[in-house]
């Protein structure tokens, strides 16, 4: 059975009957949803879902019907910027799946709300058309407030829908991209200089590793500090590699790493790789994992 | 979705159309055949098939049926042990059902095949009535042509069915037991004698980990030499402190680990478990893996 993952963001962060909507919309459409986290300070609201290609996909579409009739952008103040009342919506390969089915749902499903709703759609990462829609950031922006003149400029003419904002719902950005590990490693120590200094070492930004984004934080309640990382690409940059230079550079500063977590969900693959990474499995396949064999 | 896996090994290696009876009989009563491995020289074969408990429960009925009406153990000779035309059935928890619940299934389906074929049963490891029947080899002694002076002695008597052999099918020996994985690690040196040391400083039989079997063999072709093991428990000896120990013995001889291999299948939980063992994973829970929750 192949599996596809959808992580919506939505613009709504406060008012659980309109989360309870966009919810039971998914779940009536066919995906199973799988986490719902609202962020009142955001005003925003992340729900993950999945299932089969089909089924995500009418599930996308449907969440769209419901969220772009309750969510009005004119009244919305947050802390996080945003574009439109369905803000982001990457689709994720999870299982039997390719990138570039990902990036066709994408594309299909960003036509469909644009021609359904009227609404501007950008594609970006691996669904964008050119280099300069790869990254969210820049699409966003400006955000809703500057979305009617940044429409107006050719090099922004979006992917599907007409060059105006949608009055309630600006613009949404759909596309599709490797599955995100939250994974964070907590140090025996409470030196945050080590923990930074390390973040630094490894996060792309700064020198280190391309798919890994790192800050170095205190848990002070427990007297100890914690490199907090997002890694964007778990088949590029996996977790071992990542795990392992941590370590060594917690060694060079008299730091021993006393555990670590992953937090929220972890495709499989991820874990399997570490498994076969650290045994030195030779010749190892997937569908050796008899759970596999059964789907 | 609870998930049971069924291995029977039935005496017959070398008639492909028995072969085929037997498994269209698995398929057809609802299980998924995973595996078919005959071996003409022990003429005997071992099939691998799973699902939820009714379905494999139905399969390893249907199994006998087909197996019992076509194999004469009186006509039979190889070079492995047997005792019966279905010689060992095991039932394997895999997945969302309890050791429990596979014990409780031997013995479902130890009673109904005794009571439809009129054929002594035995329970074994897991669900041995006694210790002296945990140990298939115990009860496998004396083997097919044995059989009907050890059915008299009252230690024998079997748990289900007559104290008299089936003419032809002999007796069977069905329980319960956790998944077998059968692990080889490969060595940067062709010194067997290193091998040789190592498998017994790991094996059980002489002082090593409890569920480990454990040799030294030459793979010639490649110039190199094998650990090759048995891990009968993965939960109690999991293959990461196997391989790590193994790693460390053979550094004491100078020696480099190569590479390891899994031959056939593995529950995915002993990978899951080899990850977080060395990610020093904290508070991991199963339903953190994507595509369990979609199960």
């Amino acid at each position: 059975m192949p599996i596809v993952e959808c992580i919506p963001n939505v613009s709504e962060g406060r008012d659980q009957a309109v989360l309870d909507a966009c919810g039971d919309a998914i779940r009536g459409a066919g995906a199973r949803l799988l986490d719902v986290k609202p962020d009142a300070t955001h005003h925003r609201t992340v729900f993950t879902f999945a299932g089969e290609p089909a089924a995500v996909k009418a599930s996308a579409l449907a969440l769209f019907e419901t969220a772009l009739a309750r969510i009005d952008l004119r009244h919305h103040k947050g802390e996080h910027p945003r574009l439109g009342a369905v803000d982001v919506v990457p689709f994720v390969p999870i299982e039997g799946v390719t990138m570039a089915d990902c990036v066709a749902m994408a594309r299909e499903v960003g036509a469909d709300v644009a021609r359904r709703h009227n609404l501007p759609v950008f594609l970006y990462e691996e669904a964008a058309a050119v280099p300069a829609r790869r990254n969210l950031e820049d699409i966003r922006r400006g955000e809703f407030e500057g979305l009617p003149a940044k429409l107006k400029q050719p090099e922004w003419a979006p992917d599907f829908g007409p060059a105006a904002p949608h009055p309630t719902a600006g613009a949404s950005v759909i596309g599709a991209r490797v599955a995100l590990i939250a994974y964070n490693i907590n140090l025996a120590t409470n030196r945050l200089d080590v923990a930074k200094k390390i973040a630094a070492a490894i996060r792309q930004s700064s020198g280190g590793f391309r798919y890994v984004k790192a800050m170095g934080i205190e848990l002070a309640d427990r007297g100890i500090v914690q490199v907090s990382m997002n890694l964007t690409n778990f088949e590029k940059t996996p977790m071992f590699r990542v795990f392992e230079i941590v370590k060594r550079e917690a060694e060079r500063h008299g730091v021993s790493v006393l555990e670590s977590e992953i937090v929220g969900l972890v495709p499989a693959a991820a874990l399997t790789a570490s498994a076969a990474w650290y045994l030195q499995l030779e010749g190892f396949k997937d569908d050796q994992i008899l759970e596999n064999r059964l789907r």
